[in-house]
């Protein structure tokens, strides 16, 4: 596969005519919107940007591609944060976006289903299963925008994977058109199906590298009714783990959500962002937020308040807030989720996705901070985020009054410094955003010979032109 | 890699020497045991049978083997149903069991998991974590058998699917010996890991055809601590498929079962089993087994109870017995585990372990019958199994007072007849069992061609020698 990569063409003008010939007005140039990053750390090439309207289009631009070996970049929301959606050539691909098919096809309560195009809008998924008393679980900050078939291709997480799983777990079925232009017809709504390889599984998390997903069958959850949700100080990390099992210990698969939050992220917001409320008057260096949420006459609110009371006792839990109203409860998601958005102001000099096994996030947190500081004493760390699935959002800030372009030099051997702590502890240098092209030297660095051995023989099987997503997951290795 | 499939060698003397030389002790003649399925419906071929007792000694049996094109057929706790473990040569391979690897070597109550070798049996996974106040949510008949290896092989199904999902939802991680003898390392505990393709979900399921699973991590659930069980009447699938979703609707995942069962099972049992007590009086012609399960105070007694009158309300609940102990609860559950034994002492024609979108189920079931009657009007039926799951038992019996041997000359029309309404309404027809070699000509007829192609492709990327298994999945198809 390696030598084929070399043998890529750049789309040139013969190559778009054919193309346009073959899907009249469905090929355009590309604005900058689609070559740009939404944070601007990542600008792509491309020669046309091609809007299929159905997946027999996706297949008939695949086909012509294959022919001519151009690269192909797939383009859902344009939200992934590794740089999976920027192509960087040398030779010049064409961009494939799946906005123009973006229809939810069918809500079924029967079969607890939604059957999507691969341009749907989370966001809009959310509100037609919701019409049906039904939950689609995958729910993170650009629900707007994210569209399911690159959330697919990136198995998306969010808030509550801990309950529901990642985007793998949510769906059923995929309809994707393989490299060679042959439409594999997979949406399947069926909950047991042991017929040969699961090739859903491997296309999705896959990033556009073996196919182009054009349609999901997504399962569907009944939506809990009787919702709990608390803010409660607890006295480290350990503690918060600890805690943690003893809800789960009295309220079983019902906790959705264990969100651990540091002193730090909300003195960055006290700082930055005022205007959001902060219940604690003396902020805990160490808090979590915690739902939970069961079918009718469940009690959520009576049972979590023991759960709490029973973890006080143990010494688990300091202050706890329990909500005493809807609004008080979009009280308390603010703040969780308004940290992103005050780190963001201050400006971080390097953030970290990272996933560790949830009994090693203690020793992680007591040894990242030595490591950090012996860096730059100046650092300052904000640990937080999905502590239920071992998932932290570790960002590395500046020295108050200083700026993050003072810090470039050491931003290497920041990262370097945490990925190593996070594989020494067994952990994933990218829980939920993915390689694309910014962590490729992260995956040959950390990843299992045998993984990677088997990765690049699954890669020329299925796309044994090279010709999807080229550079993602792989660079431009030879 | 069909024609390196010709190129198979027969595992003889010599090779076998240099197998006794590399691994003293761990090989021997193979019984009939190994080479019986226990049915008797399948006998393989095998010259050794070999017992490594580390995935060291996997290796090293994998890498002579691949030096002398020998095949290898995995062997964990032989209750496979589709002959996967029985190899018909020409070649004649080798066994490989995994029973001497079958410790669990640990719980881990922080991070939810268990970490086990791929020849623990399932029973004593399930008394290992138990005793830590947890569940491993795998429940099938051949648990005290069943090893977890084959189980993940597979992706076994069983009871509590419809909650906690099939074995590839109950991995975290895994240890495999790839094709070529190298070891990936691949048991991790992360809820999230987004590095690269998910080559534990293509393992899972595999049947033994791309690696040979050493050990896994597993995913560890919270032990419901309040259960509550019923036996309920309903008037038809659809209206138990409205309860369902009544139940889900009232009482969200906590339901853990929901057994259909028609009132053919019934009889069978009481015939064949009079010592199974029937709390029914008359028994009707449809029942649904419901379980559901919740933490502490959660107060599932009631909840079920209120569910039920309101789905007797609605006209989807006729007579609902509500288990008031826990014998009660084991007496309702002995009708439903004791159905299969009394089918086997009728002897059905022909068995199919067949899925269906759920709300497809109906149709099915109203369109099999008059399919089966006009192949032969006296032959019965006893449909039964997971609702929930869309997984239907679908067992066809002679005539009363005729012997299936009679019937022998009709079983492939009924298999065809049953198959193809199957996928005529979006089935699959391996639900939980797999392909293994019985139903390699049902794979290549039901599944779409371009999956098909993606197997045979990723077959010969990860096992281009053909060693592994073979003959399952694909047959000797060239």
């Amino acid at each position: 596969m390696r030598d084929d990569l070399d043998g890529l063409a750049s789309a040139g003008p013969e190559f778009l005519n054919r193309l346009e010939a073959a899907l009249p007005g469905r090929v355009a140039a590309p604005t900058p919107a689609y070559l740009e990053e939404a944070r601007g750390r990542f600008t792509g090439v491309a020669s046309a940007i091609v809007r299929p309207h159905t997946a027999d289009e996706v297949a008939r631009t695949v086909r012509l591609a294959a022919q001519a070996r151009v690269g192909i970049v797939p383009y859902a929301g344009g939200t992934g944060l590794v740089g999976g959606q920027t192509a960087q050539g040398p030779a010049v691909p064409i961009l494939l976006s799946v906005e123009k098919m973006d229809r939810v096809l069918e809500v079924n309560t029967q079969d607890n289903v939604a059957v999507v195009e691969a341009g749907a809008i989370l966001a809009n998924v959310h509100a037609a299963v919701e019409d049906k008393e039904r939950l689609f679980p995958l729910w993170l900050a650009s629900q707007g925008s994210a569209r399911i078939g690159g959330l697919l291709a990136t198995n998306a997480g969010g808030v509550q994977v801990l309950r529901y799983g990642s985007a793998r777990d949510l769906c059923l079925g995929l309809e994707v058109v393989m490299a060679d232009g042959t439409l594999w017809h997979g949406l399947k709504r069926l909950r047991k199906d042991n017929t040969g390889y699961d090739l859903r599984h491997l296309m999705i998390g896959s990033e556009g590298t073996l196919g182009i997903i054009t349609g999901a069958c997504l399962k569907l959850s009944p939506k809990p009714v009787d919702i709990a949700t608390a803010l409660v100080e607890v006295g480290s990390p350990a503690q918060a783990i600890a805690l943690l099992n003893l809800l789960r210990d009295h309220l079983g698969e019902t906790v959705s959500a264990f969100e651990l939050m540091h002193s730090q992220g909300l003195a960055f917001l006290a700082e930055h962002l005022p205007q959001i409320a902060q219940p604690f008057g003396n902020p805990p260096t160490w808090s979590a937020l915690v739902e939970v949420g069961g079918g009718r006459g469940a009690d959520m609110q009576t049972r979590l308040e023991q759960a709490l009371v029973s973890g006080a006792e143990g010494g688990l839990v300091g202050d706890a807030l329990l909500a005493q109203s809807d609004s008080q409860r979009k009280t308390f998601w603010e703040i969780r989720e308004n940290i992103p958005q005050a780190n963001r102001k201050v400006g971080a000099v390097s953030n970290h996705d990272i996933s560790l096994p949830v009994s090693a996030v203690p020793e992680f947190v007591a040894r990242g901070g030595p490591a950090i500081a012996a860096i730059d004493p100046g650092l300052r760390i904000n640990a937080f985020g999905h502590l239920g699935d071992g998932n932290l959002h570790y960002n590395v800030f500046p020295a108050p009054g200083r700026a993050r372009a003072e810090y470039e030099a050491l931003r290497p051997a920041i990262k370097e410094a945490v990925h190593d702590l996070v594989h020494a502890l067994g952990g994933s240098v990218s829980a939920e955003h993915g390689i694309g092209r910014m962590k490729v030297g992260d995956l040959q660095r950390y990843s299992d010979p045998a993984k990677l051995a088997a990765m690049r023989a699954l890669k020329s099987a299925l796309d044994p032109l090279g010709i999807l997503n080229p550079g993602a997951l792989f660079g431009d290795e030879k």
